[in-house]
């Protein structure tokens, strides 16, 4: 990448900005960087985080981009690097709907900087800020993490709706009902409601189910044309995180005892068998209820 | 539609099923009906509904699926109605993201029956579903209809995004921004912040700024390539309800104090000659804020 000044395998043709530099080192990077950002996918997280544990200073702030929930730990981004680097350093994370594709040939795109400490988001919040890149913030970080995680779950079901080329009212159907789960399981865990319907959950969760360039909607639609998990996943170059999230989202739902209907049925789908068609079939045809949004479906759920 | 047994102008090619009768006598079809539908766009409604009254038995149920609100009056359909036909009499409606080109051809489908009265909802709730049309309870009216209006608006302004170019990820941020701004307006008016996480609202909002069948979308698209709306609006068979719809909804925002930013410039985009452009670019380089839902962004608004 330093001498081709671009990244040829996941973002080919773009130049790479002159004022970038790039270092494999820790020891000598991170004690210059007055912001870091994590950009490492969930299932290499916590060995990179134990790395650079070694060599953060307390009051430097790490800005996590990873979208997904750690199998086995059923833990996110946030939580692993607190896990490895301390509960108490500078942590914040930039999430939303920003595929590196569109951001690099400078579209428009609005993303929220989150934090637990407000006045850390609103440092990364400056930090990122530019006229085709608007920054909101949102301190609710379990909610904004959570929404980047789950939608991916949605966008494998969204993909599989369009493989059976079930159509734009299913598929809207099934993002709004969707979210509803998401909240579900964000509000049991101790997140905000209000953060699902922002740029992350809902944001995230419309470009992720409705964009070519998205890697979960594409496996999911390859699934609905017939084709098995275990030959897609051969296939693949980039990981479709939302295969490993669908793991840990269902078991967070039994952790939580929170109804999810449709990660449910993705989890049937990719892991024991059930075909998309069949699934959706059981979706539409349960029992009528009352509209709600992050209330529980099911009597005795929490 | 009688002798072909099929709507050519809205529908052509799908045929009506043979338990359909046509009548254009309201003192002939009225009394003997269980339940009437009204699909009186928008302007023509107030007319309809004066005839409609005077054959109009008390206990007699009304589901209106018109979705915009009026000129001059600013009323939404059922408001529309109940000024005509009384405040007391048994009303609700059928609203969500249902292109009848796909419930039609049986895709899947979901909407929201809604009403002030729960039992009534239940009812209409029960008179509609089918194994591939699942229907919803929604008690708040006021938000449900609100949502199916407001949100072709933002339709335009997702058009317009098309039409530029502009990605998935800035027609996300819009429709998550957009959903925030219809929320505060509702809130303002009495609805449920809720509801608009729902079927309608951000249901009907994914699938009108999605679809191909759009015709907001579709409008705005045209605008964003650089069409003005009269050479748009001289050419069209069907209304496009957003452009009148975004006239109410400024006035409405004026009337509670609110601030909707999206619907402010698509509407100086389509009245006053704004370029869409521009408007993206002052949306973006706004000053930068917290992420809120449904709560206002200006001091001193409500």
């Amino acid at each position: 990448m330093e001498s081709a000044r671009t990244n040829p395998r996941f973002l080919p043709n773009v130049p790479l900005p002159g004022s970038l530099s790039f270092c494999a080192d820790m020891e000598q990077c991170v004690p210059q960087s007055d912001v870091l950002v994590s950009a490492v996918p969930t299932q290499f997280l916590r060995g990179v985080a134990q790395q650079l544990a070694g060599h953060l200073r307390p009051d430097q702030p790490v800005v996590t981009v990873t979208k997904g929930i750690e199998e086995g730990t059923n833990m996110l981004g946030s939580e692993v690097l607190r896990d490895t680097c301390g509960e108490e350093f500078p942590l914040a994370g930039l999430f939303g709907p920003s595929h590196a594709e569109e951001v690099a040939r400078r579209q428009p795109t609005t993303v929220v900087a989150t934090s637990r400490d407000e006045e850390l988001a609103r440092r990364v919040q400056e930090v990122f800020l530019t006229p085709v890149f608007r920054v909101y913030t949102n301190t609710d970080m379990l909610g904004v993490e959570l929404g980047a995680a789950l939608k991916n779950v949605i966008a494998l079901a969204g993909g599989m709706c369009d493989g059976l080329d079930f159509g734009d009212n299913a598929k809207s159907a099934l993002i709004t009902r969707g979210l509803a789960e998401m909240v579900r399981l964000g509000v049991a865990m101790g997140a905000e409601p209000e953060t699902f319907a922002g740029l992350t959950g809902l944001g995230d969760l419309i470009t992720t189910c409705v964009s070519p360039h998205g890697r979960n909607r594409s496996v999911g639609m390859r699934i609905g044309q017939g084709e098995s998990i275990e030959e897609i996943v051969a296939g693949m170059d980039q990981v479709a995180e939302g295969v490993r999230t669908t793991r840990s989202a269902c078991a967070l739902a039994d952790e939580y005892e929170v109804e999810m209907p449709i990660t449910r049925a993705v989890h049937q789908i990719l892991f024991d068998g059930l075909s998309p068609r069949e699934a959706v079939t059981e979706l539409m045809t349960r029992s009528p209820k009352p509209e709600r949004y992050g209330e529980p479906e099911k009597e005795g759920a929490d």
